[in-house]
């Protein structure tokens, strides 16, 4: 045999394994695991000393669209990806939005040909506030053909929750199409009523964001997206966990045998309402919905992805920044909660904090790191065995790791066009120093080297049935 | 690369993935995966429509020892892992019991002895009755040296059940060696109240082993091993959990972050309390400890599969015939419940049943199959990466299955030197068709080809922290 | 002292105490309890070898209104007071509904009208379909001063239900006026969506009810309206529970320190979904919201009894008679479950079957008896001292039980204008032989005695906090 | 009527109800409630403004014994029941205990002739060490008929502890004699080996009690309580529960329909394991087993009580004086934790404690304070209907409470023979003015008026099955 590449003499991690080999590549994919492949090869990576990884899928992002309340997205699927790929994501899955009032394609082709900028490999799921009996009967089943398939809807936000009997009939969708419906779980009118009654007693600062979308906010919504599976049959995955509470509630129904998966993020492992409550303006840089909670929260959401409540660790990146006309602050820094942007930036960060407060620091193994961040969200998604794990046949997507790499985060090397990361200034162990995407080197050392509009659109297969992939 | 041996064209599966590889092996170990290997090999196995799994690793069974009742099993190690084969398990991991007043490294020698007559490889558990300041100060440090460093300990049974004392010895042991206790969790005085109870009532049929066993009975050790647990801040590992209820208590400790393991058995899944109450003497067929329980019970223990409660899938096989002077019914087909021998066979049946009610039925994956039967038990024990997975560098244990091959178990076709099975006449889909252990074929079409003596005693590492191999 | 009426040499029953003593009655008004003092009564009842009980209070009837479908109820206050009277019952708090569009108040006068036929004192709980702010701003705090403290809103049915918005609202004005929201729990959305679904599949027999009207229907309605006391920081009062699980999230939240109340039916205990199942049309009779579950679920039920999860034990007497143009076979003996009015009548036999399965079978004290059918009611909607126990100064309404009498229910004892009942042929043991209204008898050996007309009208004080009275 | 004494104008205090009415006895006993009463009456007792109230009824309490250790109680009879009296106690059930290798009748007939000297009646619970075939066969059979329906066993503590099947037994008989079972529920092995470890570490000071008998102590115990209970088929009481986690098991114990009853004691309110760690030997004076947890578990004993799963509330009364040589300091003021008796008084502090903080405060009602201070451990122990509440025939036992009385606590105020109270300055509000046992007064205004001796012995009845009575 003879390879394009070879990544030589690393540790290769996968989601069960991790055990001494080369990885010989030919034409983007995976072709050879074994020793000794160096002297067959075109180009040698060495990995002595580092971990090969499956690069990182990012199963929740956002990009190049805009909020609920108009405001445009930092990052386009240019910086987006870059931002990816310099920590270690090498598949990104972000949302087309649906329109009121427009045909769902149009909204998918006009963010496809957004997406022609990307320099990795993406698909989309798809955010519907509108699924009425035409999106169902017609639109949606023609797109899942064509690879979409995971649908994403909003229980809570003006212009985006549906109701409970849409929930109803796109899960019946998806029970009979093989497809997945997500669920952003908060109570609209709790949240509405709350933020009425906040604003009402004076009480505008960032912090209060945390009490308007508290814990029986998420909880309820959360059971009550389960209760709709139950009686529609389907299965459901419940996005961005921020509460211990709800999460336990999630545990209780899979513990019953009701195929619910569930998603968590950084924020909620590495952030807490008393960030929400920093001087000034600053608690602005940490509103998302729902919000991070308590401190002792971080605990209860660790302990989810050790038991395997959370299937998979996405970035939720949702990139408003911080100055200007179109940010948080867009409004004046003595904006009340309520008409800030909601979101946080994560691209980049996502892997580096998981793995060293995870892996480097004993929470969680390296295949369980693997399993939720790139593997799992493959196999959910519809995207293995071509992406998320390194295995013969499979996409060249690695990334390589310093596992003792000691680094200090800064804005700066995120590549993303943010104006600050939340994450400004935290010790992280271990760091990609290179990514790789179908066999070709996209970061190194830091420096972005993919070419703009590499990156190609996967369709989606249908969704399995969960018991048979977990 | 020149291979030994390759395995071609077979659908090759680990704890995390599935992908069409030869397996090209070399002196014994796993060297290359890659597709078109067969050209470099001395010898080639056709897998074509086959799935190349790890070979199967049975971490707990019984052979060529004596019931506490002193009831010699009818399996020794030549017939014991002559069976093993048979059901494509490459690895055993049978107990080395302590006898009272005897030093602890007599029995390991004269089991060691014993052992090798073996076809496959073996590492041991040991069995401590007796965990006096001697053996936790001085024996078990030096044997642990060695590669003993799982130690079970009954909360049952005459002879054998230790006090809550020694248990938070071992524990601590445990904690500050890095070795692991193992639980049998049945409360001693609760069975033998019950079982006087029973018997002075003129209960004494087969069925009756169900009540003296019956659920809060495992319940209450089940919680109270937990309990002892987090008092030593040990890991500790329940083996063949069989109560629903008892699985929930661990469950709730998992999600309270308590590193607790757990086992359970086909006889949970397959078999049910009345089975017991088959006319006449049947029954005793089925009478092992803690019991099968109700029917509905198997569904909870599937769940706790699903689910991640349990790491763990052995076989707890324990031969005692049917017939003879020897075996069940040696005290007469009327014999009193608690004068018949606890314990099933199951070495050959363990992989093939859940094969076909979990992977082939829908209720569980390939991956999960693997990962409770081969790769967990290699990790949790100490045999990993030389066993457990298919992986560069690997010894080339496997197991080729045929996936969609029926099969009607029967007696015949186990290898073991049994009477009887508890699965007689069960139908299932799946089984091995080669088993092979080092590179060799050990077992092919019902076939075991394995020489006598040719496995080998396999050293355990010490036992890794829970949460980094989760 | 001297005596109107003197009830002699009973055993005195209430919700802590059983004693033997005489009740000495002046106007109307309980004035002494101890031993002989028949001879200072102008009247005595002989009451040895009997219980004297407070009176009943039935704190969830339907009388003289129409069923959301416009279906009459077959009892005004006339038959229903007179047949709760026959039951042991002195008191019952129906509701008065607000029609849509019209003054709050307009209802109530009108309802307050009809009520005037009642032989038995009576309160109103308010049904509200439209909380707008009128309604909460004026109409209420209003009414509240005149005595109407408790609304009860639906989470379904077409022109009932109201949003989680409006919830919150109603639980903010209770809160700070001390009044009290009561809860039909159950999901619209889903009941109509299971409804849609199975007369799509055909599926139209009246067992088809249990199924769109199935547990998570209930159970969620039940979660979220708990989530939304919390957010509002009020207490709530979940009426007819119906599934055990249901049940299990209201005792979970009690645990946790939400002030959540509820109350259960005879429906739950006694029937189940099996009964829905008769053959013909007979399943109609048995059709209610939320139904009866399977067999299984009623030991949940009375282990919430047991437990305390319950506080309040009452009949929802919704009387549709089965034959007849007004009745639940209007649309035929052949019409879909969805067209039949829901409801199922119990003034008269909620007491002799909580007594005899209850009391007399040993599942639950004479005191708990006492206090979820008479005591609590009275304490939780702000009746007590005036009505629900026996005890100085308190109202002279007694059930004189024959604690022994064996019976058999038969439609024709029950005095209610219905043409069955879903008990017809029960056996009980224990009958209230005598009923007394402010020291009047009303009823005595199945003859109602009452005059028309001689009830009145209970304003009810404001809500207690939860924790002082229970 | 012509009454002896008349409680006149007071608010009479049930389990149940809240009335106005004069309170008329005759003969020591209870003989008309009615008002208007204080015209034939030899003695009028004014109650203008006061509650009258059940007198206390303390149900756990040690009194001139010894402990395990040999310490002498500071309290005989006498002055334990003159402290008992001036806290609002009327009756007590301290316990006669078992001497290993005694008849038990000997140590029942000792204590009874100390008990001569009480001022109020008393019960006897019994003590069993060593519940061996004689006891369980013939002592306690004859004992049963003589009115000691109780028995107590130790799950820890070295020379009280007993085994499973001991419990096995005695709860076998309790069963079939209808008696009941109590269990202080801490696990004996854990207890001893985390003493040893803690002082083998040099962890000495009063604080480390806390951590020798930890929350996973007490809970294991109970849980394994609890199972032995289902085994054996009969109730159980778990006495002094102290960990909100024990009363979790409890609590679902409970809600799966075990017959599980529960204590708890002031210790666990009003105390917290911050007391054992207040400078200097200070912290000895707090320590009693199981021990007072974070100030946070005190919320979920609140919650216990709240929500009914503590039935009865008692001091535990175990009198150790803080100096002198038979106090907690007799071995200095630097001696281990574990050389330190266990226990706290409690017998007049017990009830202003709760009334204060449960009753003024909101927590609970009068009701429920009632219930659990007198009503049932009344009926649990079987001395209902003689004593426990205010109703026609009862023992005229009376507690007269100023509600708004607002005491500091004081040590001098509290009549017994300890030189400290853990409750030292602690302020409540609520205190019972006059104390009435038989129809006398014996303690007023502070002032003990009782005479020794004047308290009699009162034969329990055989225990009601839980469901009866709850």
């Amino acid at each position: 045999m003879q390879f394009d590449t070879v990544v030589a003499g690393g540790q290769v991690v996968t989601a069960a394994d991790t055990f001494r080999a080369d990885v010989g590549i030919i034409d983007g994919r995976i072709a050879c695991l074994a020793q000794g492949l160096a002297g067959s090869a075109a180009k040698v990576i060495d990995a002595t000393d580092r971990l090969v990884l499956p690069g990182g899928i990012d199963a929740h992002c956002h990009l190049d669209q805009q909020s609920p309340a108009g405001i445009n997205h930092a990052d386009d699927f240019l910086s987006g990806t870059r931002s990816a790929v310099a920590g270690g994501t090498t598949t990104i899955i972000p949302f087309a939005n649906q329109r009121h009032g427009q045909p769902l394609r149009l909204a998918v082709d006009a963010y496809r040909e957004k997406a022609e900028k990307a320099v990795i490999d993406y698909a989309f799921h798809l955010i519907l506030c509108d699924p009425n009996a035409g999106v169902i009967g017609q639109e949606l089943p023609s797109l899942i053909e064509e690879g979409y398939t995971s649908f994403k809807v909003f229980m809570a936000y003006d212009s985006l929750h549906v109701s409970d009997r849409q929930i109803l009939e796109l899960m019946d969708l998806s029970r009979r199409e093989r497809t997945l419906v997500m669920i952003h779980a908060e109570n609209h009118d709790c949240c509405e009523w709350l933020t009425e009654k906040l604003l009402a007693e004076g009480r505008t600062e960032p912090r209060y964001h945390a009490v308007a979308h508290g814990d029986p906010v998420e909880r309820e919504a959360t059971y009550r997206a389960i209760a709709l599976a139950e009686v529609a049959g389907a299965q459901v995955l419940i996005v961005h966990v921020s509460s211990g509470n709800a999460m336990r509630e999630i545990a209780a129904a899979q513990q019953r045998g009701i195929p619910v998966l569930a998603e968590t993020c950084p924020q909620y492992l590495f952030l807490s309402e008393a960030d929400m409550d920093r001087p000034g303006f600053e608690g602005a840089k940490f509103i998302c919905s729902p919000p991070p909670r308590e401190r002792g929260n971080q605990e209860l959401i660790w302990r989810g992805i050790q038991t395997g409540v959370f299937q998979v660790f996405s970035s939720d990146h949702a990139p408003y920044r911080f100055e200007g006309t179109g940010g948080k602050g867009r409004h004046g820094h003595d904006a009340a909660f309520n008409r800030i942007a909601n979101g946080v930036p994560g691209l980049a960060t996502r892997l580096p904090l998981l793995f060293s407060a995870g892996v480097r620091q004993g929470r969680i193994s390296l295949q369980r790191f693997v399993e939720i961040t790139a593997t799992n969200p493959a196999k959910i998604y519809g995207l293995y065995p071509r992406k998320g794990s390194i295995a013969v046949g499979a996409d060249a997507d690695l990334a390589i790791w310093d596992p003792g790499r000691k680094v200090m985060i800064r804005k700066e090397m995120l590549h993303d066009n943010m104006d600050y990361t939340p994450y400004e200034g935290m010790e992280v162990e271990g760091w990609p120093v290179i990514t790789m995407s179908r066999g070709e080197v996209v970061c190194a050392d830091g420096q972005v080297t993919a070419e703009r509009g590499r990156g190609r659109f996967l369709p989606c297969d249908r969704i399995q049935e969960m018991k048979a992939w977990l």
